[in-house]
């Protein structure tokens, strides 16, 4: 076993809206953890929207209410670079020490980092959904301690009792433990930074599955050409999808889409980038030229002969968090459709959602959160067996550790001036000589 | 075969938004029509609130637009008492004449009508979903033709080129003809009357299928206690539900539902009314003096210890039409819980729809609409087995067949003055003596 | 947190085929162990086919392999009274101490045992079903210890290498250690006899959910009137199934199961006993004067008017581990039935089986092994909530501690001059005054 | 609309066993039939192994008994060159005439027939799975008319009423008639002749969806490496298979397999030649050199490193009808494994069904029988998109439609010296010039 020359452990810690800084964090013991753990020593984190979401407002969805009380419950947490939110969870990394159980890993193992650790015993891990786990621990986010409460004062002078906040630290750091079943081992061929695209995959694995999309399917829309919309279209191809209809409104985007998705020369609009040779069709489309209502374009799309939809998309995964998008999917489905909403919507509640549409075309809409059993390990599969490659194409820049908010902000603003949509940051465990 | 001696076909005939009469067609010719169809004399039909929908504005849904094509389309058609859409769809009658290759009926046979004549070639008939049949003839509504176009002009001359819009009659008529497959032989202990339920009930399994309600359930959430949110709340007791809220904002709606559901001297709250028996544990709420918005409402019902609803309930199934149930019901579920849109609400979108509370907990959203491959049959025999029960304790008030509009009002008054929840009207083809 | 003042912990022990004595072995610390275990005082242990087999053969199905490599390459365990596997698996406890983690019992709690410990991390458990998990510790048996092999030699001096076999101490045992998850609180209205029929009805219920039976579910064969074949048929009727037909070979089999599913006074053949009013019909038949094959046997059930079966029964659960009764289930199924083979066969193979009928009716046959994610709770609840009831009626005996050999031989012979079917070992933990 | 100005229509007639001759009956009137039936020129027929079983007995299966049935109760029938069994099921067809109400077909068209017309209404049908069809019409076989007794006299001169038998004629006729609905039309980049390799396909993804294989299965064992288990082999990996285990006897098929499986110069194992690039890795093996028994060649399979199976193949598909194979199947499956029986026994019963296995791994053993609503659809869609493909390389000869014998001769004796698995005979409807 390796020796832990370093005491200390370089991280991204956030203090609050707009506020994080480098800090540093004791380096974990393996010796604290069960015996089937296994401390890592990370390569890349990659940025996601979720990140740029923490970074402006301090959490997201429902975390921002428990980010709010973490700093109001613990007074001193997230004043100096000791202490805060230890930001990333989309990883890779090195396996640095196993724990004495271990069997799967050994020292100098690539792996792909699951960030989520369930409980494993509530009844939603005992039926396989640990996404929906009732005391996951998430990397970079917030969770109830349910033992204690901690009473808060507010303005007024008011005292009430609320449950303690804590944290689970993130991958943007040097050194991180987990679990040998929440590493997934990356084969020679698949570079660290490749390896990084896991976890979006692993998202569009959750999604595709929940729809349903087999090579019976005759169509899925994707809204969304970012990281997770691409994600998905090559995904739904693997599981057998006839014809994709990708829609976004930024001409880039959809012309990256176009080139990794179809492959150089794509003159007859069959898939022959990323998952080669899945024959199927792609139409990508940019949806702000076309109807001036979410139905109206749907209309549009359906009655379109180049597309050839008949009566509506057979399934349609929603990756933006757009309302407008939403409204698409649903009004595009056929009668009988699946909907998966795997984009987070900016604001709690939409307006305009066409319930009667999915009443009367008896509509299946999924909500989706992160993967759950089998999800991650499906997506590291098909990188490594090549249905899904080129991965690395869809890498906007590879950032230095230093530089991790201008990674946040190139997320932010859409990656101006890069030629991918993921933005990676080069974490201080990356081993010399590694890619 | 009996003969048919009158040679009319009194019948209830709409000509547009609160237009309706009396009128007569034609006696159908069994002899028109395929070799396993039976011509029926029509006992009972029951009101709907849809039939309330067609009453006030022509149509429901998309079929508002297509009942104004309708007319517009087909000068002549609806001005009088010989033409118009004859109404009635929830129907028992008496078998009058078979066709020669009809072989589970005979003539005298009392049945329900499943009033929705599937094409059982196209994909989704194929599939066993011959509720979203491309083209379905459902009783007393509209359809489009596929081979012919019209010629439509507006008010400013300009003319277009529309489908011609056909209707299919309904059962507030004399005679009525079907496939044997479509009517459902009624057991002699089951009344004429009684069966009309079956038509709701039907609703009710399709509904509680979506939902996946099983023994392992332990709590429904059902809003709406008119008759489909009786005929849910009973069906989910049939198929093993643990727990049942039932919430509404009538106080007398939701003190008869106690009283069927639970029977007399529930003093338990368990279930010992309809569906006898099944050990499920009823709570009846008037949501209106329960929080200030849907969220809260949820939250007050989680947090209420006697409920005891864990992280929330399993299933939910919407049977109002209200975008305030509709958001309950998503507030209210568990992570990874399924709900189903049954009620049709009365506009085509609503707002505050929480779609970020749908993405985080996983929400399964499946709209219903009508009734699938089994559902019909499965109701019936609910009821002729006695799992479902005392069905007649909801009928507000059987009425003559020349009253139909009075018992449209008394649907659409929430039957003021009544006793029950579901009007029926007598029909010009009930036999002598039946019941 | 009470104190163990006895020192020593009493138990049944098992040292190979029909060698078992009394013996001690230490009492478990409950500190050695995770924070959210408990140390339980076992109250009462059922009798299964499988402690039989045990008895008899040293164990079943792979586990008599197993068996034999325990005590060939642990040289002096199994000998005496203080070494040897701890028999039982069918239990009822008290909590006694709690780890510090523990949320949902108190010391004083009565609980059913779910008495297999899954690794919760392998991919089966993942999944849901743990009861396939790779690396199971079920009561009273055996595993492989992954980590560790042994040299065994055979009568011809040859060694070879083997995994080392280890064993799982069984509930016949004064004291035992379990976690939280694994324990059922039962309801103070449910006595702990009561409480042991848990098991088998979890059995049930693994079985009735492979067989997919809900209320559209017209038919089901159960064979064998057993206490396994009984708990399926009290389920099947919980989980809605129309008609059941029981067939067993034994009249005094079949005279209980008619008394205790359709109670007394049951004249018409539908259920009031144990599953009450859930209105299933009840076909209770002795297959062992009807045809002269299973083949024959089944098409003159299929043939018999009053048992009204049309094509076949819509499922089968076979409960015997007998071949004619699985050939029997294959042959009375309809076209696209499921088959659940609940029974665990006394040979490794069976000739005769029906391949050619499975292949044209496209029957789905499943194996059905123990109980998997909710099975346990499900059958608790249903206890509990008086779906099932009357299940002491079930119990032929409760036999001394020291009569634990009785108890297997009553079992095995089929109860001679008993009255139930269940036998039931009064466990040396029981407390004075409990029931 | 063409005129037909042949008056007859030249056949194949099968009169009982090794009994068969050209022949001519009716050219049948399209305007007999329903308004949606198409009459077909038929081009080519497949001989499958059904037809040799046909041809050798005079039936397969429960068919047999039928068959005998069939020319004891008509007197006269199957003993000329006008009357008998028209053969033939696997066909491609040019359309000739089209009814009033077809829509999707035009004359000219090239079509792929599937030869099983449902009755669309009974139970099994409306659930989608019309291969269970209780009415079914199946080209070239027999079936039992429920309006018909006819009375039989045995040797003894003992008279039984049996039902009346008719038969539906097969495609060895110039001229066939058929709903719409069945008719798949052909792209113009498929030749009659792949097209008739749909109907095999067809039985695949029916065998596939029943395994429920998907990208995440990671092992699929295939037994038989003829007609069906190639197609059953290419449609695994098309609906996304990880590793594919392909096991037959006879090296001669193991080599054409592997051939048209991975493509040529296929040293990596991994497919790329008919369904290419889904990166499946393929291991064909010839079981005949492994182990005494079936449980001693699933053994050594499982245990091979560079097979790599784990604990057992996901799923296993038996497609040859061998009690061997299907033996193999169940002992190489993982716990929880699904295997589905595609090959027709011989024999109506096996001995040595390794039933322990079966329930202590929990396997789920599906028959299989013909092709559901989607299977044919999805056959012809996965051969028009080009992801199964040079199927024209499985083509043994394709013979004159006067040396039909030869044809199911060479089919039986394994196509000595030919270079594929299926033999195909021209229809005498085959139009010049088309391929």
């Amino acid at each position: 076993m390796a020796n832990i020359s370093k005491s200390e452990n370089p991280c991204v810690l956030l203090h609050g809206p707009e506020s994080a800084c480098l800090g540093t964090i004791p380096v974990p013991k393996l010796s604290d953890y069960p015996a089937d753990h296994v401390l890592l020593q990370t390569a890349y984190t990659g940025v996601c929207g979720s990140d740029v979401h923490f970074h402006l407002h301090g959490g997201i969805g429902s975390d921002n209410r428990k980010y709010a009380q973490y700093y109001v419950s613990q007074p001193g947490i997230g004043k100096d670079s000791s202490n805060g939110l230890v930001m990333g969870h989309e990883a890779t990394a090195t396996v640095y020490q196993i724990g004495p159980a271990v069997r799967s890993l050994i020292v100098g193992d690539n792996v792909a980092i699951e960030p989520a650790i369930p409980c494993r015993t509530c009844i939603r891990c005992a039926e396989g959904m640990y996404n929906l786990c009732f005391d996951m621990r998430f990397a970079a986010s917030f969770y109830e301690d349910a033992e204690i409460t901690t009473t808060v004062t507010n303005n007024n002078g008011q005292a009430t009792k609320v449950p303690f906040i804590r944290s689970t630290p993130g991958t943007l750091s040097e050194y991180y433990v987990l679990p040998e079943s929440l590493c997934y081992k990356l084969p020679e061929h698949i570079s660290l930074k490749e390896g990084v695209l896991i976890e979006p995959l692993a998202v569009a694995v959750h999604a595709v599955r929940l729809a349903g999309i087999n090579p019976m399917t005759k169509s899925v829309l994707v809204t969304g050409a970012g990281t997770i919309g691409l994600a998905v279209a090559a995904i739904a191809c693997s599981y057998g999808a006839n014809k994709l209809i990708l829609v976004d409104i930024d001409d880039k985007k959809l012309s990256l889409a176009k080139e990794w998705l179809l492959g150089s020369g794509h003159e007859n609009g069959q898939m022959s980038g990323t998952a080669i040779n899945t024959a199927t069709t792609v139409h990508a489309i940019n949806s702000s030229h076309i109807g001036n209502s979410p139905a109206e374009t749907a209309t549009i799309i359906k009655q379109d002969k180049n597309i050839n939809l008949g009566t509506g998309a057979d399934a349609a995964i929603e990756a933006t968090g757009s309302p407008l998008a939403t409204r698409l999917c649903i009004h595009a489905l056929r009668p009988g459709g699946h909907m998966v909403q795997t984009g987070l919507s900016k604001t709690a509640a939409m307006n305009d959602f066409p319930i009667t549409d999915l009443s009367e075309k008896e509509i299946h809409l999924h909500g989706a959160f992160r993967y759950k059993s089998g999800d991650f390990e499906t997506a590291r599969d098909l990188l490594a067996r090549g249905v899904v490659r080129n991965v690395e194409r869809l890498i906007n820049k590879v950032w230095e550790f230093e530089e991790f908010e201008e990674a946040w902000k190139a997320t932010r603003d859409g990656n101006i001036g890069g030629r991918g949509v993921k933005n990676l940051i080069t974490c201080p465990g990356l081993q010399e000589g590694s890619v």
